[in-house]
């Protein structure tokens, strides 16, 4: 139940509403004919025309006849209208614990070009951002001439405050308080917004417009680095909270008399299920890193009994907290990513039997559990998604 | 990001969409003037007269002059429009554990009437319908004439599927997959509809609307009897799951090697928290029932230390699962009804004191723990806006 909205828009903000919506609609599905998008956004053929026309003048799409056509009783086949994808770009950058990665993305959703480095633990935000500036500036470099620049969105694995993005708390990264959107955009010397985000809610909203979850209404995204957090997507919507904070499954506590967690606590989930539990299962404690999580994994995949006494383990604990956010969300898939996604895959079998004894019938009867099909590219392109999010609210301001 | 919206309603959908808003706006907030309305709903004033003179046709409003009015420099004080809430109403039930509950609601939200009777604890959904009828044709022989039911809105401590109002599982009240609203509504014999909604969620949405936590967009209603259970408002929608079975925080496990639960599990959260945890704490598993609960919570009150120190504990708990709950939802308030009230009243200190231990500062920063304003009125409440919802929808329907 909500507020009575309010009802009458002006003519100029359902024009600027149409604009989006068919813009938005090629963007995240691709290529369509006036057909299509006369069918899918309720309007009628000549306001799609007069849009489609706007938008073209912009340079925002295209429109062409369609190369292979059965030619329809009605004559003319329905023109296609596709996004000017090489045209209008963003960038999408990740922060992790071991490294940072940045993607160049074209309108559609198009990584064109992309590159990486390993990052310094030790490095505070005003650090971090100059190296990221760098990969960004390498591939500035290779832009075709006419591309226009739209904004820059960032994940990163920690909480962040949208309205400045400051990230208030990282504690893997070891960042508390840094105005990194700001540290950002002073490196990167674009006159065009910085956004940040948490990398699993970007990454639950790319896996649910572009990946494994499209037309999923009810999806938890799991992520899995150092800690542990989720992107929840309810009824359709991200659950962001109050403050936008919210999503920190890893701290959910799972085990009263568990071990100490980084965050002062005890028992928390990510003291059983991230990346020092496993170095722990696996009698590997000191190893830490990416790779050294992916080795163990490896090692369990090739038969090895401490590993994959380590993993079972592990996936035991990850079926345990998923169970509870099963329970407490009933959703229609669960996403494993990060380094759950190797966790689960070789240890699905001890995920899914604790799921089962833990979760309600009723919360899971519909429940799929599933890697991401964006891979590591779901951070990516829920960066950008926050980055081309402007210009899809209001597409001829730009 | 959702997908791209229909945006070209008819002009007749349009006119049922503002008719709904202006009688939800007075539904929800009570009498208000024109002026209000014009400034509420964002529509012209000779859309809100148009509109007002439907309703009132329809005998859904009615208009005065207001009583006590200081005269504005333009003359003529703006009418004031009002629900017509002895006219309309529906029937609000309530099922539980050891009692049901029957009202009847006007539009507006006001109780008109209400009744309650005990619950044999045994008594399948077939049995429990007659008793709950009886209530509502007592009432009914009070109705004035010209009086217009609406429907029947149920609130049941269980799962519910919302499509066909069966109770899919309700453990505590001993029912599973029992066709409750088909039961009760050939027990009423009106011919309008029933609807079903899980207790919690439908107190949640009360007190959303109407009591504590209006204008808040981020609250979770916990609800405790034998079992437990939350209603969950995230950015202002209730979050209700795939198939609705969302909220079953009660079997969030927060205890490995805790106490079995009725659910086949072990360590829920309700065998820490629920009216089971609260006997055996205090030292009197052989009691149970609401009022055994009210017992314990009056002795700790009145100074018996046994009692306290049960208080205490079963503080410790909820403030433990509500620390996960707040590190998930980042909610701003977080409020305690049914028994969990009465525990919380004495055991705040330790609820908050368990709290602000697990839950990160940042999720926690604007919380406030409250007391639902509604009171045990919020399921009978939360039942009623579920028999208006269809009035709201399309007002001349009716």
């Amino acid at each position: 139940m909500t507020t009575p909205r309010r009802s009458s828009p002006s003519q100029e903000e359902i024009r600027r509403q149409n604009l989006g919506a068919l813009l938005r609609h090629v963007h995240m599905r691709g290529a369509a004919s006036r057909a299509e998008l006369t069918a899918d956004l309720g309007l009628n053929r000549s306001t799609i025309g007069a849009l489609t026309a706007e938008l073209i003048a912009a340079g925002l799409v295209s429109e062409e006849v369609p190369k292979d056509t059965t030619r329809s009783r009605a004559g003319r086949p329905s023109l296609v209208v596709s996004p000017e994808s090489e045209r209008w770009y963003v960038y999408a950058l990740s922060v992790e614990v071991d490294r940072v990665r940045a993607a160049r993305v074209g309108l559609g959703g198009a990584i064109l070009d992309r590159r990486e480095a390993p990052r310094e633990r030790e490095h505070e935000a005003a650090e971090a951002a100059a190296p990221l500036a760098e990969l960004v500036h390498d591939m500035h470099r290779h832009v075709p001439a006419e591309s226009v620049y739209i904004g820059c969105g960032v994940a990163v694995c920690g909480m962040v405050r949208r309205a400045d993005g400051a990230v208030r708390l990282a504690p893997h990264v070891g960042w508390e308080d840094q105005p990194f959107a700001e540290a950002m955009k002073a490196e990167l010397r674009y006159d065009a917004p910085v956004s940040l985000g948490n990398v699993a809610d970007l990454s639950a909203l790319a896996e649910h417009t572009r990946g494994s979850a499209a037309g999923l209404d009810n999806v938890i995204y799991l992520y899995g680095d150092v800690g542990i957090g989720a992107g929840i997507i309810a009824g359709g919507r991200r659950v962001t909270g109050h403050g936008g904070y919210g999503g920190e499954v890893g701290h959910m506590v799972v085990h009263p008399r568990g071990h100490k967690c980084g965050c002062g606590s005890q028992g928390c989930w990510e003291t059983e299920i991230g990346e020092g539990a496993i170095m722990r299962a696996a009698g590997r404690e000191h190893l830490s890193g990416r790779d050294a999580v992916l080795a163990v994994v490896d090692a369990a995949r090739r038969g090895d009994a401490s590993a994959q006494t380590a993993t079972r383990q592990v996936g035991d604990w990850l079926g345990f907290g998923v169970a509870n956010l099963v329970n407490i969300f009933n959703p229609e898939m669960v996403l494993f990513g990060g380094t759950l996604r190797d966790i689960y895959l070789v240890a699905a079998a001890a995920v899914r039997s604790r799921l089962n004894g833990l979760a309600l019938p009723v919360c899971r009867e519909h429940l799929q559990l599933r890697t991401p099909s964006l891979g590591e590219d779901a951070a990516l392109i829920g960066a950008a998604e926050l980055a081309f999010e402007g210009l899809l609210a209001n597409p001829l301001a730009a």
